[in-house]
């Protein structure tokens, strides 16, 4: 059988070279050429000795005619405001793209300006509307037939899949939502600075970006549209109307995210009502795992695989239920998760090469 | 002049270490006896080779009646439950007391039997309305004539040091305070557990004892006397009225607390006024520090030191105020905030060997 | 196609745990059973959250008939002196073993009861002989047909890879070799210790066992038999006469072995003479890579392989070859290299599972 | 009495911040100005928050006028082949120096240009036979009297003093002798690069320089002196006739170095016996201590401390002795041993300040 042709814009960061590792034990796909700016005409086993006698594949630099031409789908793994500059291009060309920025996640172009400081172009406007946003438990149907999806951020991942069952339920308010989120270094990504310099970060925690973290939008457009909307087919026009009061943390490892999530029960719950919401609304999802009370998840369980494990806990006392979710970053919560929506769009096992 | 004679009960433990460290350069302390049941015998450099050409000193097993002959103040590290098994017996003999344990830092006997399942007995139940709880930010002057001191659990200093002012003030709602707190592996102790094996813990994060940690009644006294008590000199009678909910988790560090804490403002504030409050409130306290927003504080800020760092943002879009407080848990959460209650009980400089 | 029947006594230590990483995936695998004392009765997944959805298996306790009626072969990842107490009797019902333990890699009973301090019974002394020192690099042709395979240890499979071709070709002085190797702590087990406590460890680095670490005959045996020996296929007979000065260290990693090799070189020789011996030795390896100078081998190339990797840099100055081999401990220095060995002894292909 | 007035030029480097943070706490010590080309303009308290409350200062740019004109004593904590450029002119105006750069440390010019790659001008060639290699525990008396100081390596700092006596007392051969170190990754300095980009070094483990490190000719020319000089206070002339086989690692902790050292004994000999030289050599060291076969010293027990801790063993079957050595590569390996070298040039107490 013919395998599909794949390749990578922005191979060298950390999510591109996830794609990379899991891309070339991947049985149905054939990968084609790998695009990186910044290491152009070096060989990938040069640049990440991990791939010596594995991969043997020349970096080239980005020539958006080569890169269509030759690949069946491609895989964006550039920063927010840059993957605008080429997926346009390269759905143009009739291939499938997977782009792992934000610039196709928010609906509203107009909310995506206000947190990216960036407008869209008319053409990528037009594009957000066909996106679909790739969290595969919530839109598997939709993801099938995607040409574009915008693969979803990490701290997204953690946060929508924790939660969503309590949502949709109305189990809880939409007001007062917190979430309180940690994340390994890797999250922040190649890009030098004195806070991930490791006589820095190491032996340190910290808080940053408290207040305006630009994966707020995401997160709020998809919790209204699963407590408003109610319809995993189709999304609420009405705008965010949830919000919530968000905080990332730095932890001092390399991989993984806890979110720890507080949300005001609406009225007074068993666990085990919350424990069969839960096991229900993932009872087809292969990468979501529900723990039992008192079991809790923690990030150890999930590095390096495709796994969110989603664990809670009900304090009576304040009328509040705690979810605790944790995906590994660059796999649930980037390449992984990428992989996963590929496997959907392309008609193959929904864990081929990721499990 | 003659120095202050000063023995330590448990002096192995993580918090009896420091405790050590900081006495031998004190200038106006004279460290007598060093209590461990586990190592008696040995001279504590063959425990902590740390102490080698700094101390030379023999570690005795418990007799009470020798420590509280020698002794003008003792601390007493151990666990929970079997404090109050040593402390009556030496302020009978006119010793003052430092207690690092839990015992006494309950006010109502009914609450500390919840939380922590054991009874006191009639002595012990007299002596809990005598102690004073020893967070000097608050109860200074209670502390200079206290003959026994109830020393802060980690969390709790970090927790109530961080949102004093806020309730005090009344800027804050009494309801929904939740604590978001991360703890390096000291915190836990000594003891062995597999869940503090180092391949266990490292490059690992979680949450644990997510209902009910024993730190919470602690925290709930204080801050219900805080907001409803509104006196520094006197405590609240009517009982902690204040829930919070609180999660602790473990950080793969070797030392320091990061509180995160949300609470909702009664009413829209500029981050001046806030910043007023705070500054006015520790404008005396020479071991708390306000970082000026945008600025938070960081773990390694404080790592090593007996300084409690806090900062705080506003979150308009949703009405709540964040706060991030830091401490060393071993130092201003244990060892160091002990020293600075015996320098406060005993007319030293209330910064004397732990500036 | 019927697959292998393979059951695992000692599960559920570090050793054990990898081996049902790898083996659930194994494609000629079907795992049997799952021994493990100190767990019997529960689920794996109750053990290790890690394996939820992917493996539900009661963990038994050791029943011999029960386990060699069931499978074809067997690993026993057993501590030291223990594991003789349980392969005779699978090897007697037909099973093939490969012992993870060192009870079967010393050839002379003497040499182990001096480094082991105990002894062998008649017929673990019998079965001496009979063992296969798995380390295919170097004896695949016996390992093909053993019934018995005493896997490698972690320190010496790193080493003895590491400078092979350089005493097989007689390029450096067989006296005077140091070896200085770093370990993670996962090298040290699951036992609990004060030493491996996340406090004690973490932040920390320390030579440990200088002098009479029990690898050591394993290596001298194995060198010497390469450099006196000369034959893959048979094994010198005059006893170890090489002799290592050898120092293990312990770095506050999970995974992982580095060791830094010193040798004298006989006469000066360019890298390329030096490279080319390594090539050839290791060209039908496919678990060996060999870096070309001056690039040289980190842990993190390695972790989470079965690779070996290994640099070196000649050091003209005073006449030394440096040799850096890389491993992950748990991997190419346990469980990795046994389903290596298993892959070998069973016909399938060498990288089966591992790759 | 009046206070010694002292600078640091480059002021908010690693071993700039431990200047810093070890004399305002001195009591002998006025901080006059704090240079710094990177920062200055800004309050120090800005950079290090942990400065916050305890030191209120402006960093300035360079002026050599004026910082030779308030200071008595002035620390150069700049690049190597940087510091050249300044020392002569801050000498010239009476001010004396602790260089903790490279550039006088090398008596022969030509070594210096050979490794550093850059000559010294007229001036600084004449200072190359003055300046005082500032290891007190071997040029105690030299120091006194020394206008100019070169710090000696953190590397070269723990090798030196940690086989200094059994060269001294010529107990093993001048050849042969290797030394492997591995220091945190705070030695690298804050310099960004990917090697120390959290993610890159945290759980990994490498060798780097493996062939020239620039610590070597400082070793030698020191460890020929001892051997062939024969006289702390002269210093041999016949040029470095030792040559050591050395190898740097790098640790992914903050701060700590542990060199192990490979020596071989002339004949064999008693733990006894070497215990006897090394006590005696160091019996005036009040920052050496010497641990009791088999104790070995570990980085913990050193870090935050000026302290040089060394342990030995006796390796009978290959003839060897190894010697492990640790030091905080910022206070023995940097700013604490330039602060004790400010003490006993200033005739203070040695440890004041450092202890």
């Amino acid at each position: 059988m013919q395998k599909l042709k794949v390749s990578i814009i922005g191979s060298t960061g950390y999510a591109g070279k996830e794609l990379v590792k899991i891309l070339i034990h991947h049985k149905e796909v054939e990968l084609v050429h790998l695009v990186s700016s910044s290491c152009a005409g070096k060989n990938i086993a040069e640049i990440f000795p991990e791939f010596l006698n594995k991969l043997d594949k020349k970096l080239i630099s980005l020539n958006l005619n080569v890169v269509s031409q030759d690949s069946d789908l491609v895989f964006t793994a550039l920063p927010h405001t840059i993957s605008m500059n080429v997926v346009p291009e390269l759905l143009k060309k009739g291939v499938k793209v997977i782009d792992l920025s934000a610039d196709y996640r928010i609906k509203d172009p107009a909310v995506y300006k206000e947190w990216y400081e960036k407008e869209h172009n008319q053409i990528s406007k037009g594009l957000l509307s066909e996106a679909v946003y790739g969290l595969p438990e919530i839109y598997l149907n939709k993801i099938k037939d995607a040409p574009l999806v915008a693969n979803p951020g990490c701290y997204p991942t953690s946060i929508i899949l924790g939660i969503a069952p309590l949502l949709k339920h109305h189990f809880v308010e939409p007001e007062g939502i917190i979430i309180d989120s940690k994340s390994g270094a890797s999250g922040a990504g190649k890009k030098l600075s004195l806070g991930l310099h490791f006589a820095e970060c190491n032996e340190n925690f910290k808080a940053y970006k408290v207040v305006k973290h630009n994966h707020i939008p995401e997160v709020e457009q998809e919790l209204s549209s699963i407590y408003f909307g109610g319809d995993d087919n189709k999304q609420t026009q009405q705008g965010a109307v949830i919000k919530v009061c968000f905080t990332p943390h730095l932890l001092p490892i390399n991989r993984g995210i806890l979110s720890t999530c507080y949300l005001t029960l609406k009225e007074s719950k068993e666990e085990e009502e919350v424990l069969e919401i839960y096991q229900k609304f993932y009872q087809k999802a292969p990468f979501v795992r529900i723990f039992e009370p008192p079991n809790l998840p923690e990030i150890k369980f999930v590095t390096g695989t495709n796994y969110c494990d989603i664990g809670f806990t009900i304090d009576e006392r304040v009328g509040k239920i705690k979810v605790i979710s944790v995906i590994d970053n660059l796999l649930k919560g980037a390449a992984g998760q990428a992989v996963q929506n590929m496997n959907i769009m392309s008609g193959f096992s929904e864990t081929e090469g990721i499990n």
